[in-house]
């Protein structure tokens, strides 16, 4: 049986992340039933969004500009870096709307048995910023995963010397978390840095 | 803010089953950082699919022809016709590889709470295909909840004298399910179709 545009549609959907053959048919198949609805619209947004969407050439944001809307944005505070691994933990912190700052997009995390190391990443750049700028303090916002922990060690022994503050995460128990449901560590860690009320 | 290109991907991602917004927004990003790999072919493909694909004009079935596949193959049993619900109905039982007769997709099931009526199925064309051609069998494959069974009971009446022989899918176990997790509607189906070994 030949290959028709349905599987090829479908195939296309199963390369989505959280969309198995399975909700990949499914999708096609709602697809199919929008034509006009969705389905065009949503071709014409991907192809928009491939033709517009690019790297700030400053911190890595994507945006449809060549330096992102958070960088060229006045109202927020320049002198503050918050450094991420990916976009998507950008998105996250803006959505969380507590923080005013510039950011900085790593691009992954060293990962020496995957072969990423510090020149795979927006490393010297940062440098670079830190350098020759005025910033007065870097967060390493960076998981709090093995990865991810070695990547914000290395990053502030890069950094020192040409900013005054580096600031890592708080650990703790996530809000509205059960303390029957935590992990040790984040229990030890909640423990630890526990302040008076 | 102004909602950019990325944002108007991420809304139209979200329209799809199986994909909140949180996934949508990781598709998003996935999708951004494949532009020509994956985002130009997932754009191509739709847009095929939007202009190519139609519902096959005997049984339901999506296709790209008039007539679809199923519907042309000679080597297929023109006499059998499986009545299901939804063409990803048919794509399942055509998955099983183990029917190779003829299918007919009623586009739903009735609910009169939801206003659809018979009129609203394609059970006239059911009909008429019964009644102009020497079909010996209707399987009525329609799923096992109250809707799908009164449907089904509906069309077997609409049926009567004009088909030898109207047939449902058994009840029992699913195959690899184990007892103890199953309802006991099923349990009690099981048990009263058992047969020797």
């Amino acid at each position: 049986m030949p290959i028709t545009d349905i599987d090829r549609l479908i195939q296309m959907l199963a390369k989505l992340p959280g969309l198995g053959p399975r909700s990949a048919r499914r999708a096609a198949l709602s697809l199919i039933n929008n034509p006009d609805a969705v389905m065009r619209p949503l071709a014409l947004a991907l192809t928009t969004a491939a033709d517009n969407v690019k790297a700030c050439s400053i911190c890595g944001n994507l945006d449809t500009t060549e330096t992102c809307a958070i960088c060229t944005d006045t109202r927020r505070d320049g002198l503050l870096i918050c450094v991420v691994e990916q976009v998507g933990d950008l998105w996250a912190l803006e959505r969380s709307a507590t923080y005013s700052g510039h950011y900085h997009v790593l691009g992954g995390v060293l990962a020496p048995l995957d072969g990423i190391g510090p020149d795979d990443l927006a490393i010297d750049a940062l440098v670079a910023r830190a350098k020759n700028s005025d910033v007065t303090e870097i967060i390493l916002a960076t998981s709090a995963t093995v990865d991810g922990r070695t990547t914000a060690h290395y990053i502030s022994e890069r950094l020192e010397g040409f900013v005054a503050k580096i600031t890592v995460l708080a650990h703790g128990i996530p809000v509205g978390g059960e303390l029957d449901y935590l992990d040790d560590g984040t229990l030890a860690a909640a423990l630890r840095d526990r302040h008076t009320v």
